[in-house]
């Protein structure tokens, strides 16, 4: 099961929303389409979220119809459509650039068909960057998996959020895959239930042993010391280390601390923002009431109640026992640590 | 609304499992029907659990066929079914107790008639305590609130946890009525949603101000300022002070001492129990698969899933600021301070 997957002319969509109900494919044809299924949320997880707008940049220049000159202003309204589809998730931004810088590099280039080849050339690239990255987060990550754990995951940073493998639940697959005895709590993570719809899911598929709670029990757990660890992906990580992540993610990282147990982010180095100095600065985005009214599309709760949904949370670096990316595991002082990781190649 | 009313031959049940969305009664006729009306949640919260229970145990005995003599032996079997549907809230144990008391000293009284009727004022007698009860725990807390308050409650201990007011919510009722600027975050509960579906709906009717979060929304909340004080039930309090209450609540307290947050758990002293005499020893439900693969009736989850799902947790004195009750408000030491307040009349 694909989150995405690049058909020559079209990028077809795993709708996310509607598992494990159903399984439904939406074939994008434009950069509109895929704006709306990121905005949907039938896309998502950051680095997923990254290759579909890449992908819909390419989608973007193939459906241009003016001459080459105009592309580059074309490519700017495609560029802001796909950008603001959602705020928190930097790799969003991160991919977009990469896309805008390779346009730039074409600008000697006065065939149309070949810019367009190119930009279908460098969303692959990012595609297939992604599978390579979460291999090597996976082997990093292995490092601090004892032989025997139970692991608390939170919201989906599996296959589903990545273009394969996964950041946080690769960890778990390459743990599991060199014959660790892994079990994982899957938190539900309402208002989307990402973890009881698709970490499960991904999970029961690869044969790794699941259970599967309710946001609210993870305090309780680790209280009777049946948590080893916690992995979490990511969205968008400060200079200093701060990570912004599903909402939910700060509480747990205050409940491992307050039960001195491990708490580690894994993530692509695609998610570090230097532009943004601490977490602070992070936007965070709010999702639609209707979200928390509504459980997977039933009323849960009085139509016109008043609802605050924010989709991330900010946790401050100091609850954070190491970020797992593809160059190696950052731990604390982060805000030197991420600068020398940043210039290794 | 209210949770349960005597009709004269029959218990009125309001199912609370189908609220906001439909609002349907239940005439219990037998204790059975009571006891079932309690395994399924219809009616919940410690308290009204317990008054339910008294006229489901006096149902039990205008049930009765046999003669007088064989009755205390019938009400044995009659108690040991309602005592048997639900394990952690102790007020339902209580109540049965009192009822068995007042059936005890009937011995002498040989009309059958006469002995449902004592049955009958007596399991009234305890829907009216606890009204009284409730008044007084609202004019006992309403002394810890500031005159403006963000307050955080998880599940729903209010007007429908109760025969009438609340314990929880009854403090913030009086805080309200008082003239102080109250605002309410109402955590949904998962899994079966009380805050979403009731906390939300009481206070809209009150006209308190109420928001509705995720539950794993609170460290957040906490993080940005947001929670001036935590109010929650209790369904049973051991002699040191430990609180077993709805699964969450423990996360919730110690991420309300993360932040130096006041967490209050309000109660009547029938919740308290000396025989038990700490936490470690209240006896956590764990209730059906089904309430976690499912959100009000609707999959959410891979139909094979494993899933935990324990129906409370145990907060351990020390995150405890204090427990407001009827005969006033214990603080830390728990264990001098409840022995104390015991013995008051």
């Amino acid at each position: 099961m694909k989150s995405i997957e690049w058909l020559g002319n079209a990028l077809r969509i795993l709708d996310q929303s509607k598992l494990p109900v159903e399984t439904v494919y939406r074939d994008a044809l434009s950069y509109e389409d895929v704006a709306e299924a990121i905005e949907h949320m039938e896309v998502r997880g950051a680095p997923a979220i990254g290759a579909a707008a890449a992908y819909g940049f390419a989608l973007g220049a193939q459906g241009y119809q003016g001459n080459i000159e105009g592309l580059p202003g074309y490519m700017e309204v495609v560029q802001d459509r796909l950008g603001a589809t959602r705020p928190t998730a930097v790799n969003l931004f991160w991919a977009l650039r990469r896309m805008e810088d390779r346009l730039r590099e074409c600008r000697e280039v006065k065939d149309l068909a070949e810019v367009r080849q190119i930009l279908i050339e460098e969303a692959d690239h990012i595609a297939e960057d992604d599978r390579r990255v979460n291999g090597l987060i996976g082997e990093y990550g292995n490092e601090i998996i004892p032989e025997k754990a139970n692991i608390l995951t939170h919201c989906n940073a599996g296959a589903l959020a990545t273009v394969e493998y996964g950041t946080a639940l690769g960890v778990i697959r390459k743990a599991n895959e060199t014959g660790k005895t892994i079990h994982v709590y899957a938190d539900e993570t309402r208002p989307l239930l990402q973890g009881a719809r698709l970490t499960t899911m991904e999970l029961m598929q690869d044969k790794i042993p699941v259970t599967l709670i309710a946001d609210n029990m993870a305090g309780y757990l680790m209280q009777q010391g049946k948590v080893d660890l916690v992995i979490v992906g990511a969205d968008r990580i400060a200079a200093n280390g701060d990570t912004a992540n599903k909402i939910g993610t700060y509480s747990l990282a205050v409940l491992a601390q307050a039960h001195a147990i491990p708490f580690y982010v894994a993530a692509p180095t695609s998610t570090i923002d230097l532009k943004v100095a601490t977490g602070q600065e992070i936007p965070i985005e709010e999702r639609p009431d209707k979200e928390m009214r509504e459980c997977f599309g039933v009323q849960v709760a009085p139509a016109e109640v008043n609802v605050y949904n924010p989709a991330f949370d900010v946790t401050p670096a100091k609850y954070i026992t190491g970020i797992i990316t593809e160059k190696g595991i950052m731990t604390n002082p982060y805000s030197v640590n991420i600068l020398k990781l940043m210039v290794r190649s």
